[in-house]
């Protein structure tokens, strides 16, 4: 498997090559690959390299279930090692390559399809803040929440983004900057922290983020930070959308209390640049996502369609209808890995 | 003059020395000394090193202008050399020191009267939000927003801190918990986009912050961030406080709109670690301070007392009885620098 390794951007463009299920582990879990549409994806194709790597089942599902137990809250990756496992239980090693082929066809066109339904929720001249990276990198291309900005300047409109920098591990500097720029997207880099006062000040028209799972009531994962600007959204009076694939709605997750939300190491806010910032002996808490309840968000784009409220309902809908469904449903609890 | 570098900490404690008035705006300039009450005291002292170098007044006054001019937002930097100024003209290069040293104590002892005022405000057991380092460093000594803290740690409470690492230079991560680590006070580091999450679990009682400029009407410029976390903190009802001396207050700002906000570098945001971080061609915006105002601000601890609704007379009143009066008032034009 050869993935971008996110970890070197934007100072350079580097490939990583995961020639075994251990090492992609390894690239999950450092965030070397990242992004939940990316990580299902790399699900996939982990389950191929181990299908390419033994003839036995029994190791084949073990791989899977290491590989789907690397990250706990993005539903995507789980998702993407059930669609090979289902391939490779039908036709072997050949269909789980077939399978993993398929997620990222699937995602690109999800992708696509995301930022034409979301067309008319960006009005031209809009100011987008955006948070983390939900654009090519974090997707197999084009982007979710970047999508949503792509399809709108691919409609003809000017739009500029903030991005907000997303500490700890800067996905926001280093990867929507860097992405965007590439695209010829205006872009400004602020500290997260910095939103409030450029929505009081008038200066954000809209909020777009990805999500790393949605709840069957509406209840969205998403990198720590987007629940805070889901509320001053509100406060300011600026839209927030959400926008995800199909694969990132978890039927089985009844509410977002019922999410895992991931702890990361203490050192990625502790140490920066090599510098110990924080001294020892003061704990650190780095919790990877929060939970932004369902109540916070506007609209929410997948590939099918702009999903309003009732949310139980209408996601039920887009589940069965996008491009996730019909292969694998994780909510199968015999699927499950 | 010799201060605490605080851009060594928390790794090393290292003292500047500025012989030079020149060396003075520099080192305010790149937050070697930093927080709006140390500032007073740099500016009162840096007025003290001019006169020790001249014995013509027009040179004195003008350094003292070019001290005041270095940092905009922070209303105690101008305070503190208008403080030195008015000594120096009724009594010379020796009254100024004396004056200076007089910031010094009163600030200390205004720090110390906030934790006596305050106490009521922190229950026993409080987990308390801080943002930046409103603390020892921040002051003469005791501290603001941890004064208040520290004051509630005197009376027998048990506080603990939540320090959100304040980007982009994480004074909350490396002097917040440094200073709480050395008094004994457990503390927990956050990066600022967790305060939310943090919330909305029930995991805050309090928010206390310092202030760099208090307008007439109750307005408060503080740290970028802390705007975001006063309206977070109405959204989860948690009481939101601002502690500062009376020398914070400026009854000659009407109101947050007519406080000036620092633009810092770029370099601030981009450059992490010597890395750069965000990709070159890409904007950068980094005002170092925002403006909460007066509605979401729960109370105002000063050395006089808890001031609350309405802001205008009840500052008013704390500005006439505060230490910081009844030497020299920057509201009276002549003496302005």
């Amino acid at each position: 498997m050869r993935l971008v390794d996110q970890r070197a951007l934007p100072e350079r463009l580097v490939f990583l090559e995961c020639a075994t299920v251990a090492s992609l582990c390894s690239a999950i879990r450092s965030l070397a690959v990242r992004g939940a549409p990316a990580l299902g994806a790399a699900g996939a194709f982990g389950v191929a390299l181990a299908a390419h790597h033994t003839d036995r089942p029994t190791t084949v599902v073990a791989a899977a279930r290491r590989i789907a137990a690397t990250r706990p809250t993005a539903v995507n990756l789980r998702w993407g090692v059930e669609q090979a496992l289902m391939a490779y239980r039908s036709g072997g090693a050949r269909a789980v390559l077939g399978a993993a082929r398929r997620v990222v066809a699937d995602d690109i066109a999800a992708n696509e399809a995301i930022g034409r339904h979301a067309v008319d929720l960006v009005d031209d001249g809009a100011r987008v803040l955006t948070h983390c990276n939900a654009g090519h990198l974090a997707t197999c291309g084009y982007g979710t929440a970047l999508g949503v900005v792509r399809g709108a300047v691919a409609a003809g409109k000017r739009v500029s983004v903030y991005a907000g920098e997303t500490r700890p591990l800067l996905q926001g500097a280093r990867l929507t900057a860097w992405e965007l720029e590439r695209s010829g997207i205006e872009t400004t880099v602020i500290v997260d922290s910095a939103a409030a006062g450029l929505m009081a000040a008038g200066g954000i028209d809209l909020v777009v983020v990805g999500a790393d799972r949605i709840a069957a009531n509406g209840d969205v994962a998403n990198k720590v930070g987007t629940y805070g600007l889901a509320v001053l959204a509100r406060h300011h009076r600026i839209p927030f959308v959400v926008a995800a694939p199909t694969s990132t709605i978890d039927l089985a997750t009844p509410t977002g209390a019922d999410i895992p939300v991931e702890q990361r190491p203490a050192d990625e806010i502790a140490v920066v640049g090599g510098r110990r910032v924080v001294p020892r002996g003061v704990a650190v808490s780095n919790p990877a996502f929060d939970v932004t309840p369902a109540r916070f968000v506007g609209a929410l784009v997948t590939e099918v369609g702009i999903a309003t409220r009732p949310w139980r309902s209408t996601l039920a809908a887009h589940r069965r209808s996008g491009f996730a469904t019909g292969r694998a449903d994780p909510t199968d609890p015999p699927d499950r890995t």
